[in-house]
């Protein structure tokens, strides 16, 4: 039996898993259509990014549209069972906070920036797709601003505006999608650690 | 150079000057462009929104291209002329630092997101262009971190990471162009109170 596992993780190295190969697709995908624009990428051109036939990638979507959807229901679904799930076991609203922006910054820098500016940007999406989708971002902004409010009961906010502080505290993780360059001068969990700092004292009254 | 300037002033509010015909043609544009993209936006398109004849709009430039660059120059020259002009007065690199983030955010709100969108986004630019543009940026970028830098040989700054400081400081800046709405919830001044309040005690030791 664990011999048996152990082949499998072995296995796991040299093959990646179907989950895995569709990840790879969508962030490869994801930076071809950033810099060149949705409509300027054909699906040709995304087979060959990936060393796919365009046969091998229709095997895995059905179409560029669909392909969009999934690179961006694939962020948001990082996001809820790599921040969301997490914090949500977390009851002080501060430590909560303090997690939901390390987590979030990190998982970006892990993600590649590419794959949150189409998260970002919904316009390519089809009417029922964008729907979905700002339903997702609306639930895990409910989180953040719940959050918010819970600290502001606390007399913890430097402001009492929770909307802006809560786009400023977006505007500031999502920004390192656009800067953040894999073996760059900083590491993911170094630039999450100073995200999280100046995110914290920006929000949060000093002691 | 003044008295001219004036005149012009007094001149806009019967009847818009070149300049402000410019500005509103590269407001509408940017506008367009960064809902459509820029391939799918077409001159016949533009003329229609800024509602002159295509000859009409051609009068102002040459072509599409030369449209993007003008509106990108446009951009960095409100920020050279709003920015960094009146900063580069202050002796105090505190209240330099509040002011460079108080004048961007409000400029912001006043020029539309559009233009600070595509301004941060080069990609559709000519080489030339590209790197007129990339070096007023850097003018720029250099102007903020010599100002971090001061406050950090005075020991003012929470982090040491000038360079992550900056940028976040940006991301946080920039953000505002791609949420805040005119005629919203808060006005241009509030919105650029509450950025630079959130980016002066993100980046600022408590007192």
């Amino acid at each position: 039996m664990i011999a048996q596992t152990k082949r499998s993780v072995v296995k796991a190295k040299s093959r990646p898993s179907a989950d895995e190969r569709a990840a790879r697709i969508y962030r490869v995908a994801a930076e071809l259509i950033t810099q060149k624009g949705f409509d300027a990428t054909s699906m040709s051109e995304i087979a060959q990014a990936v060393q796919l036939t365009k046969a091998g990638l229709y095997y895995y979507v059905p179409g560029k549209k669909e392909l969009l959807y999934s690179i961006v229901s694939y962020g948001m679904q990082t996001i809820e069972e790599g921040v969301i799930a997490p914090c949500e076991q977390i009851e002080d609203p501060q430590n909560r906070l303090r997690e939901i922006v390390r987590r979030h910054t990190l998982l970006l820098t892990q993600l590649g920036g590419a794959i949150t500016i189409l998260t970002d940007e919904v316009n390519g999406l089809t009417p029922a797709h964008r729907r979905r989708i700002t339903a997702k971002k609306r639930d895990y902004l409910e989180f953040v601003r719940a959050t918010l409010d819970e600290l502001s009961q606390f007399g913890r906010l430097r402001s009492t505006n929770i909307r802006v502080v809560s786009l400023n505290l977006f505007s500031t993780i999502l920004g390192v999608a656009r800067w953040f360059r894999p073996n760059g001068v900083e590491s993911g969990e170094a630039v999450a650690n100073e995200v999280t700092d100046f995110v914290l004292a920006a929000v949060l009254k000093g002691e």
